[in-house]
């Protein structure tokens, strides 16, 4: 290894595991690293680990941002072995055993990519350029500032034509995410929307649609919850289009493949992702959705000591013949098992393979409206019983006792009074005309 | 009254009161004239109500913006006679009775200016364009993600000296503000930064410094408390320098008067303020501080039916010979006067003039360490004490109970571990490349 590394972590004895990304994976496999005999580098765009599951309701002003994400250092204080840059990769250099970043290279004895996934916009330009996503919490912030914005402005908006694209709001996708946001703004739309905004006719002018290209909700799931899903969302107002594509959107229309034209200016994009790898990887181990190829030990084929886990790692099992799907649960396994695995090298063991244990899956539709899948498709239910086992497994998985204390007062004062707080307009400033917006920090003062 | 105006206000038989600005003052006044034979609009540039006394807290990741701000339209749900409009207020037109706005315009009976006051450079553009002041709840989230931002850049950045300028911190300004958060600064520096960046030796390297024109701290609080303040930050480290001034910043070093420069990248500014009047407004009604002068019943001289109240109004007592200090007891002492004023005149009643109570100041300079003048300067004290009466008020000021709650977690959870939860550097993404970025809103949808 080099005497030197420029992104500054002091040599030592120990090797070296670089992990990069902080999601569900690389935590799990941080944290279960942290106090052992490596030197664990962390690297992420962020400083906080993000729970995505509950980004929908930090985008309906339900939960702030801060209630569901956890800053890292703060996660390893104490933990001596533990390294964290926030910076983003560039480039991997498999031969050099090197990643390069803005602020400089680091060195590795073992790399492991946790990149996660990406948008995918299946390459419709006009559709990455004006629709929203929520692949991150800044996302969801924006999506909940535009949301607010747009309706201010249809105050001000005096005919009902020109007032539709402002206050329609079209999801495009019919996973939990778009599932879980159609029902959220459908119950804002009855509950919050009327008292906000007196001057307009709310119930008679906004429309919420959500647009899936299968023939059913929430696939993946069984079928009767895939029933129940859509069942909900329609007694709840959503006008729900399957077998339905979205062709082009242009920032005021969206085209639907049957020739349909919405007037919106909001389409969110929940409708599909892809691998998001580090370049330099080689280009044989790229397969389905932009994926990493792994062996059941996550090791890459073809290079030497790099490892992928969670939703960039693309491995089959005898249950899953099209991969894993690409949730929390299968990157918290795969962090922990590359963990125990890098645990029994130090004591001489071999390594054991990755086998996936499906927990079950579950959404929720709205107040006391869940479905949840156990044992999948052994086993399913819905109702308020599905509604509260789906709170409390997100409360339990939260980061954070402050966090779990805030998104509980917050869901109890929205259950009681229909009315979320935070329908608030903040954005940072932005001074000296320079400072990152959204992306990656500026790498201007020590590149 | 013109039959439309153009931010589409519905027309009433009620007289029509516009209000500009919802801080304090304005607050105060729209909230006592709903459910008044008036009509009232409020206007801001923001949807929500600020409490600028915890913007420090804010900023030193203490708490989170939505916990002390608080939406408009939620203070008003049920409110039929008050309307409220997102935007910017760009020009008065004092003989048509009307003002201008990016959307449109807007007729009015009567007109408050409540828009406060500005940060003042006092004309110095380079402290202008690199300072970063704290006027706005975004502003204070810009401070803490460039707080935080540059410690990670010190990680990555070797030599001491080019770390200095990342890691040391500059307050100018020796006011409440100055003061808080100096106090804090201090404390992030003894019970946080250690813990979560081990790597820098923070107790050698870090120092920050307040910078204060005049012999002593807290102009305005008794000579005793002024004392106690300046004995506290000493005691936590704080390098106060008494009767000095900053020349000039360029981004990277502060010059002093003295010829001493400090190498930092981070003044905030906190050492003056100036009245934002609206354009329009008759020249002569301008004085000291760039305020609006105005008789005791809050009156412009020269125009009709234009109030000024708050920072941006200027009024003489016999007791303050040189104006009402510009904090939020005045603000919500004249809003109260203005609103019982209109009420009497539905009554057929005379108005009566302004006078302010002065009920104390108070600022804290950190755990158990605060400063309280009651009926000053007759009695002071320090201390616990003094800390737990801060607390307490600013408790009991903050708006809405979920947000009482949410502060008063924060404190017991900060007091207990010493350690903030809240050190994420968040912004929301910007995208469509036109979004407001920190100003008023765009005006291009509806304009």
């Amino acid at each position: 290894m080099d005497a030197t590394t420029k992104i500054n972590i002091p040599e030592s004895d120990l090797p070296r595991i670089v992990i990069v990304g902080g999601g569900f994976g690389g935590l799990k496999l941080a944290r279960k690293l942290s106090r052992s005999a490596y030197q664990v580098v962390l690297i992420d765009k962020n400083n906080y680990h993000q729970f995505q599951p509950l980004f929908y309701q930090v985008a309906m002003a339900g939960l702030e941002p801060s209630s569901i994400v956890f800053p890292f250092r703060k996660l390893f204080q104490g933990k001596k072995n533990v390294y964290i840059r926030v910076t983003e990769v560039t480039r991997v250099d498999p031969a050099a055993k090197r990643i390069h970043t803005p602020f400089g290279h680091c060195n590795y004895d073992h790399l492991i990519v946790a990149t996660g996934a990406d948008t995918n916009f299946f390459g419709n330009a006009n559709i990455a350029e004006f629709a929203i996503p929520m692949k991150s919490v800044s996302e969801a912030l924006y999506l909940r500032n535009n949301i607010l914005d747009d309706y201010e402005d249809a105050l001000t908006t005096p005919g009902y034509d020109s007032r539709q694209e402002l206050v329609d709001i079209v999801i495009v996708g019919g996973g939990p995410t778009g599932v879980e946001l159609a029902g959220s703004l459908a119950e804002m739309k009855k509950h919050v929307l009327p008292k906000d905004y007196p001057e307009l006719n709310i119930a008679a002018e906004v429309d919420i649609y959500l647009i899936q290209s299968g023939g059913e909700l929430l696939k993946g799931f069984s079928a009767g919850s895939s029933a129940k899903a859509l069942r909900y969302l329609t007694d709840m107002g959503v006008k729900v289009l399957l077998d339905s594509r979205v062709t082009d959107f242009d920032g005021h229309i969206v085209s639907l493949q049957d020739g349909r034209k919405i007037p919106t200016q909001k389409v969110i994009w929940a409708a599909g992702i892809k691998g998001a790898p580090i370049p330099g990887l080689p280009e044989t181990a790229l397969t389905f959705g932009n994926r990493l190829a792994v062996d059941p030990y996550l090791r890459l084929a073809g290079v030497d000591n790099i490892y992928a886990i969670g939703d960039v790692a693309y491995l089959e099992e005898a249950a899953f013949p099209k991969g894993h799907p690409q949730v929390a649960q299968v990157a918290i396994q795969m962090g922990d098992r590359l963990a125990r695995n890098f645990a029994r090298s130090l004591d001489g063991k071999d390594w054991e393979p990755f086998h996936y244990r499906d927990k079950g899956s579950m959404a929720t539709v709205g107040r006391a409206r869940a479905v949840v899948d156990l044992l999948r498709p052994e086993f399913h239910f819905g109702g308020i019983m599905a509604w509260l086992v789906w709170l409390l497994v997100h409360l339990f998985a939260i980061l954070g006792t402050r966090n779990k204390l805030f998104v509980f007062v917050n869901w109890v004062a929205n259950y009681i009074n229909y009315n979320q707080s935070l329908r608030l307009i903040i954005r940072p400033t932005f001074r000296k005309g320079s400072d990152g917006v959204g992306g990656p920090r500026s790498p201007d003062i020590s590149g």
